[in-house]
């Protein structure tokens, strides 16, 4: 259990389950496992309690590039946490391959990958450069649910 | 045939082609088949002649949530059309993998979740659970093409 | 070396690596080889210097479809760049599999494909209809990064 054990080491805790607001129907897993990939479906920062964590907003209004930065790595959180119960062991992730970050922007902001970083920045210390390497977009949405600021999908390859 | 069985007997019925409007180019296909997986465009729903249906609008201006709803449960068959074409059966699907679903989207509309949920509750109705079961994003997006309120990628893999 | 041979045919050539901005930390790599898939990061397209090229502002409002339409082709340019970097070669590309082309769009802008048409008609004209065959989704985006009017992710598959 290194990558859990390093995280533990940073002081970091994985959430649970996310806990689904009173109301919402979320018909989807969050990882999906077919062969080898595991496919990650879009995730928010949560809470040590599973709930959907703040900041809500706009990047660039209502929520700054330093407070996006950390829903980014807080949702690196939330997806390792799903990552984990999927997998069982984080260790077996072999390599990350695919990161979409979206932000939901305001007009006439344009510096998204300032954001995203703060998920590529803590995958790449846990992970490290050869497994935590990863292809990444990292673009501006019009909106995205329950006011998130920052959402991301991703993809990683694991081993058997 | 068991899935397309299901769908006649809850009256559904799968789209032709789509039919592209004059004047419009569309240089790529709606099913890349790539070794066991097939990755499939970004779709719309369609009328029964295989022309776009509407409604056109954004969600949570002109288009109601329930519309959107139907929307991209009429996406779902437009997909289910072209992966029938591309695969020869429906039964061949093994997994549905990923889910992609963009919402065009009104200032401060943040339900996208309930409008893909269209799609998402007719794959797991006709799939079922184990082989519909999918990683899915639903986001807010500035514009679709052809003033579309909801357009959607996928993936699935499929068996020999 | 046909591909490359059929781009210098047509004057066409590769930009260097992306000559990232001052003040901007981009940690993420241009592509992601992981068995035989090579996943592509978004892409703007280049200057022969390998900076970032213009123009920028929305489609729609400061940027005219043909202008980015020109754009999409202009970041083929650079995803092949970055391929060819990245797979020794681009003759070991077996399939275009994925394109998913981001515009970022004014108000009302929905001819989203004809923009992406751009980079299509260049993979199709240069790799062919088999290879370069893809699935496509071509969508309005609110915002991207530096103000570009269009970004592509991608994905292809390639011999080993």
């Amino acid at each position: 259990m290194i990558v859990e054990e390093r995280l533990r080491a940073m002081g970091l805790q994985l959430p649970p389950p996310l806990a689904v607001p009173p109301g919402v129907r979320l018909p989807f897993t969050p990882v999906r496992v077919v062969g080898d990939r595991a496919i990650v479906s879009g995730h928010g920062p949560q809470n040590a309690d599973g709930s959907s964590a703040g900041p809500y907003g706009k990047v660039g209004a209502e929520v700054s590039v330093g407070e996006a930065y950390e829903a980014a790595r807080g949702t690196a959180l939330s997806i390792l946490g799903d990552l984990s119960r999927a997998l069982g062991d984080l260790d077996r992730i072999a390599a990350w391959v695919r990161v979409f970050g979206m932000v939901a922007s305001a007009p006439g902001f344009d510096r998204q990958p300032a954001v995203i970083n703060g998920f590529s920045d803590l995958v790449l210390e846990v992970f490290g450069p050869e497994v935590g390497a990863h292809a990444r977009s990292a673009v501006g949405m019009a909106e995205l649910p329950f006011g998130l600021p920052v959402e991301i999908e991703a993809e990683v390859t694991f081993r058997a």
